[in-house]
C-alpha cells in the first residue's frame, strides 16, 4: 500500500530507478478528454535528468507509452496506463552501495522496514519514481484547464538564502518560469541563484530552497472538510515529495507573526456582485474548502542528500564506514522539483473535482 | 466523504457545534487493548473550553460516553463509538450569523459548496469537531505506548513573536507542558506568552503561534512509501486540524539554509551496535519511514479568525456589511491546539504500526 | 476495518445488541436532501422486531435520532448520524452464552480472531447491527427517488419449498408486499408461507428461503468495470447481510441451463428510439454497467441459527456441551430481511449514481 | 475507480484487448516472498486462449514481463508491476463492431456510461483483462500457502446440464482437476461436458455452467464484519468476473431448503482438543469469519454472449440490425474461468491474512 493517490481521480506509481520501468496506471479519469504522449512527453522533459547544467548530468530520455485507456486520442474513462521504461545500467558497480548506507538517504530505512532492499542507484526511493506523478499530472491539468481554465504555475521562490523577491503569483506566467534554467521568473535573483548552485556543484556540496506554486481559476467549493481539506490534500501531495521538508498554505509560518485583524481577509462584493476577499492570506481556501481566489502555496526541498564530499556512515553489517558518492546527482532539486509540485498540486485540484462534482451537483 | 482518516486504524468523526452532539467511530482498533472513559475524558479535559482564563470562557463539560466496542474495560476489536452530546444553546439569536459571513472562517465556502450551511455556531467546522479527534487519540496513544513505549508530547512553540529556545525534545515531559496554562514547557517564555494572549484578548483581537511536537521510541519501520510516506500522512493531518497554516517535519524550513553537508545526518554505530544517527534534522523520518530517532515536527496555527474588533464582510445575499463578534471566543488557539495535534500525530502512527504489522510480519 | 461500506456516499455502523447503543454515520451524502427521523422510522419498523406473530416477539421500539447533518429538515453534505439506543437489558442471565458456542452462530469464530467476544445476545454479530443500513438505506432511497424515480422494491419468493410464483418483478408494488406480514406479494402463497412458519415454530425449529429485489427507473451507466461492476458491489452488499448463503442477478444459476442463443437479450429499438433489451436475462446490468432495464436479483437466506431444540456445541474452554436457545428469536429472517435488502441495493446504487456524476459528468 | 481490489494486498488492473498491453499493479505484496515469471507464468497458461479444442481456437501466448517489485528473485515490498504485451492486431476490420452492439456484451453500456468505447476486440471488457487478476492471484497463492499451507482448488462442477457429482472438495487435487482439458476431476462427468461442449460448437452456439472452488487450510479467523465479511468479499470478486450471474457459500441456495436443526453445524472437540464443525454446511465461514474448515463456494457463469448465429442487435446510431460473430470465441468460459475464480479465492484470502495480521497480532 502506499503507492496509490487520490480518491475518484486516483493514481497507483510503480518502479525502481533500476529494472524494467518506471509508470503510473490513473483509474477514475474522465472520458473523452483529448490527450497525446506528446503532451504528456512535454512535462516529463521539464522533469528530466541533464536537462541543463545545474541539473544531474545523467541524460535520461524518459520516453513515454501509453498502454491503456486512450482510443483516437481521446480517454476512454478506463484505466490509462504510461509506461516509461529504463535504460539498462546493470553495468555499473553498485557492490559499496549494497552494504553502505548513504546519509539521510532511505537506505538504511527500506533495509529496517523491509529486510530487502533493491540498492541500484536508489530503487523505489528514487526521484524517477516522480515520473509517474508528472505523466499522470498533465493530464490532470488538462481536465482542469478544460473544466475551468485552470493554470497551475510553479517557481522557484528561494534557493538557499537566495530569495526571489519579485514574483507575483496573480500574473506570473509559465514562459517567465522556463525562460531560465532555475525555474526562477525573477531574472535577476534567477542569475544570483545559478551562480550559487554552480558554485556548491563545484564544491561537491549541494543545497535547497522553496518552491511556491498558484492554481488560478479554481472553482470554489472544491475540498472536503473535515480530514479531506484542500490544504490538508495539498500538504500530504508535497511532503509525499522526495527531500521535502515543509509545506505552507497562504500566509503559513509568517501569518503567524500577525493579529487576527491584521491576518484576517475581509469580504468585498466585486463588480459583478461575486462575493471576494480583500486580501489573501488564506491562500484560496477557507474551512478546507477553495474560496475562488488563487491557491498559493510553498514546499520546503532540503539539499540533495548525495554529495561527493567523504561523509561518516554505517554499513547494513553494523559497522561505521565512510562514503563518497561518485556518481552524478543533481547539486540542488529544486529546478527539477518544480513541475513535481505543479503534478501534485494538479492531482490533488482534480480529484477534488471530481469529488464535489459526485456529490454536490447531483440534485442539480 | 473527507470525514474519515486512517487506512486501518481509521476514525470517522460527525457532528456540529449545535445539534445533538459529537462523536467518533474508530474501526480497526486491535482488541484487547484496555480503556475507560475516564482515561478518554483526561485528554478531552486538556482541549475543552473554559479550561483556563487564556482559553474561551464557554464552559463546557463535553464528557464522553462509550457507546460500543468496549466490553469488560477491554477493547472488542469491533468499531468503537463514542459520544459527546452538545448542550442545548438554541435559545442563542444566530439571526446575525445566518446572513453575515464572518471573515476567514468557512460561512462562506461552506454555502458555495453545499447551497446549505448550519450557522449556529460554526456547524461543522466548528472546533468541537476535534473532540472526535482527541477520543480516538486517546486511544491510539495508549496502543502505542502499550507495543513500543511509544510517548506523544505536544507543547506550544511560539505565540506570535514570541519564541519558546529553552526546549529539548528529546527531554521534555509532559508534566512540564501541563505545568502552566499556555503548554510551553519553557517556565520563562509561557509567562511570556500568557501575558500576551492576556493583552491581545484584551484588545478584542486574537493572536497565533507554532506547536512542536516530539514522538519518541517509535520503532524503525513505520510508514510507506511513496505516496503515503509517514511525514506526509503526518502533514495531512496536521493541516486537516482548523488554523493550521503550515507543517514541517525535523530541519523544516530552515534546513533549506544549510548545505548538504551541514544537513546530511551521518550514521553511526551505537553500544548496543544498532545503527543510529549523528543528528537528527530528518526528524525521525528518512524516505518516508520511521528511523527510530525521535519525530519532531512543528505545525503552524493561525491567529483565531473570530475576532470582537468590527470587520469589514458580505452578507449572504451579496451585500457589503460590518460586522463584530459577539461570542466568547479564544484569543489564541495554540493551548488546546496541543492536544489536538498529539491526537493526529497518535491516530497516523497507530494506523501506521498496524499497516506495518499487516505487510512486513505476515511472513515473519 | 470492515464496518464501512460504499465509496462516495459512505456509511459506518457501529454498536451491539447491548450496551449503549447502535447507530450509522454516513459520509458523503449530497446536501439539501429533505428528510426527517419519520422517514427513517418508517423504514426501521419495517426491521423491527416484534412487528407481527412470525417474527421474534422481542418488543423493540428502535427509534431512531438524527444527531448531525441535517438542518432545518435537510441534509448539509457534512457527516449523517442516527442513533437507535439500546434498552438496557443487562439483567438477563448471559452466563450460558458466555461459555457455549452457538452452533452456526459467530461465537466461535469471533472468540478465535479477537480473543474477546460480547456474548450478551449476540454482540457485534447481532441482527441489530442492521439497524443502520436500514436507516442509512432510507436516505439514499430518497436521493435515489429523487434524482430518477427509482423504486426498490424486495419481497418474499420462496420460503423453504414454498415459492410464490405469481409476482412480476415489473408490475410489483410496496402496497402488495406490505399486504400481509410475510412480505410475500403473491396472496395465495404468502398464506401457504405464513402457515410453514408457524408451523416450525412450534417445532422449536427455523426455515429460510429466497428474497427477490427489483430496481426499477435506474439510470443507464451506473457500475464501474471491473471490480467495482455493479453486480459485484450488490453481491457484497447482499453477502454482507446475516444469513446470506447466496446471491444471483438476471438469470442467475438458472440462467447456466440455457444456451447463449437462448440466453442473450436482444438489442430492440423503442417507439422513443430508444435502445433496449426484448429479454432481460442480464438483470438489468451489461458488463458491469446498468442498461437502463430493470436491476432483479436474489438472496438466499439460511433456516436461523438460534433455534429452540437441543444441539451438539462446545465450550469455550473446547469441552463438548449441549445447547437449547431460551430466547425469543425469529423461527425465519426472510420477512425483515426485505427492508435490509432494499437497504443494501439502495445503498449500493446511489453510491455508483455519485461515483458516476464525480467521473462522467465533469466534462459534459 | 472500479479498477483496484483488495485493501492491503491491493491489486489495480489495466488494458484493452489491443492496443500496448494489459497488466497489473500489486501494491501491499509483503517483502521477502519468492517469486518468478515462470511461476506467473504456469498460471497464466492455464488461464490463456487456444490451451484446447474447446477453448477459442485464438492462439495468444500472453507471456509475463514483471517490470518492478522483485529484486533478486524475492520481493521487495514495493509495488510489483506485471506487463503481458498485446499482440498487434490492427489489421483486422472492426467496422462492425464499432456500429452494432453485440447481445448481452458490454458495448451498449459502455457507449452510454462514457460516450466512447474502444470497440475493437471488446476493449476493456474483454475478459484478456482477467490477465491481470490471475499474475497476481499466482503471487497471493505464494503467500498463502508459505504462511499456512492453504490450498485453492477450484473446477468445473456442472456444464449446462451435466453435473459432476463424483467430487470431494475435501480430497481433489489439482493433478485431478488439470487431468482433462475441461477441469472437471470428475472423470466420467467430464467426457460427458467435452462432448457436450463440442456438440454445442458446432451448432455456433455457446453454454455456461457453475465453477466450485476449496480453500483448505485456511486459518481461522480471516475476515472482518460487517461488511468485508469473508463471504461477502469473496462474491464480490466472484461476481467481478465477466460472465458471472450467481454466487453461493456452503450450502447455498439448496440449504434454504433445510430447517435450522438439519442446517446448523454442530460443535465438537476433535482428537488435539480443537474445536471442530461435525458438517460444513457454513462453507468454512461464520459471522463472517473463517472458523478453520474449508471454504466451499461456487460459481455461476453465463453461456458465452458472443454466438455465430444471427440475433438482433442495434446500432450506435439507433436502427435495428442483425449480427453474427465472425471471430474466434469460447463456445464455454468455464475451462478457462477456473483459475479465474481460483485467483480472485486467492486474492481475498491474501488480502484478509494482511488485515488480520494488523488488527489482531499487533499485541501479542
Amino acid at each position: 500500500m502506499g503507492n496509490s493517490f487520490g480518491h475518484l481521480f486516483r493514481i497507483t506509481t510503480y518502479g525502481e530507478s533500476h529494472g524494467g520501468g518506471v509508470g503510473v496506471v490513473i483509474d477514475g479519469c474522465p472520458p473523452l478528454v483529448e490527450i497525446s504522449e506528446a503532451e504528456i512527453q512535454a512535462e516529463l522533459d521539464r522533469r528530466r535528468p541533464g536537462q541543463s547544467r545545474i541539473t544531474t548530468p545523467r541524460n535520461e530520455a524518459d520516453r513515454c507509452e501509453i498502454m491503456s485507456g486512450v482510443f483516437d486520442g481521446k480517454t476512454t474513462g478506463t484505466p490509462i496506463s504510461i509506461l516509461v521504461r529504463n535504460k539498462d545500467q546493470r553495468s555499473k558497480d553498485y557492490s559499496e552501495m549494497k552494504e553502505k548506507y548513504r546519509p539521510s538517504h532511505a537506505d538504511f530505512t527500506y533495509d529496517a522496514k523491509y529486510g530487502i532492499r533493491n540498492y541500484e542507484g536508489g530503487g523505489r526511493s528514487s526521484a524517477r519514481e516522480t515520473i509517474g506523478r508528472v505523466a499522470a499530472g498533465a493530464i490532470a491539468k488538462k481536465i482542469l484547464q478544460q473544466v475551468a481554465g485552470v493554470e497551475i504555475i510553479g517557481y522557484v521562490k528561494r534557493i538557499k538564502d537566495c530569495e526571489a523577491v519579485d514574483i507575483d503569483p496573480n500574473q506570473v506566467t509559465l514562459a517567465q518560469v522556463e525562460s531560465n534554467i532555475v525555474r526562477c521568473p525573477d531574472a535577476a535573483a534567477a542569475e544570483k541563484m545559478i551562480a550559487l548552485i554552480d558554485e556548491i556543484r563545484k564544491q561537491k556540496d549541494s543545497i535547497g530552497g522553496v518552491v511556491e506554486c498558484v492554481a488560478r481559476n479554481v472553482p470554489v467549493g472544491l475540498g472536503m472538510p473535515v480530514f479531506d481539506k484542500l490544504e490538508a490534500d495539498l500538504a500530504k501531495g508535497a511532503m509525499s515529495l522526495p527531500a521535502s521538508k515543509g509545506f505552507e498554505i497562504g500566509s503559513g509560518f509568517a501569518g503567524t507573526l500577525l493579529t487576527g485583524q491584521e491576518h484576517n481577509d475581509e469580504f468585498t462584493v466585486d463588480d459583478q456582485g461575486q462575493i471576494r476577499t480583500k486580501t489573501n492570506r488564506s491562500g484560496g481556501i477557507q474551512g478546507g474548502i477553495s474560496n475562488g481566489e488563487n491557491i498559493v502555496l510553498r514546499v520546503a526541498f532540503k539539499p540533495t542528500a548525495t554529495i561527493g564530499k567523504e561523509q561518516q556512515t554505517a554499513t547494513r553489517a553494523g559497522e561505521e564506514a565512510t562514503l563518497a558518492a561518485k556518481g552524478r546527482h543533481d547539486p540542488c532539486v529544486l529546478p527539477r522539483a518544480v513541475p513535481m509540485v505543479e503534478a501534485m498540486v494538479a492531482l490533488v485540484l482534480c480529484d477534488h473535482l471530481l469529488r464535489h462534482q459526485g456529490q454536490c451537483r447531483t440534485l442539480s
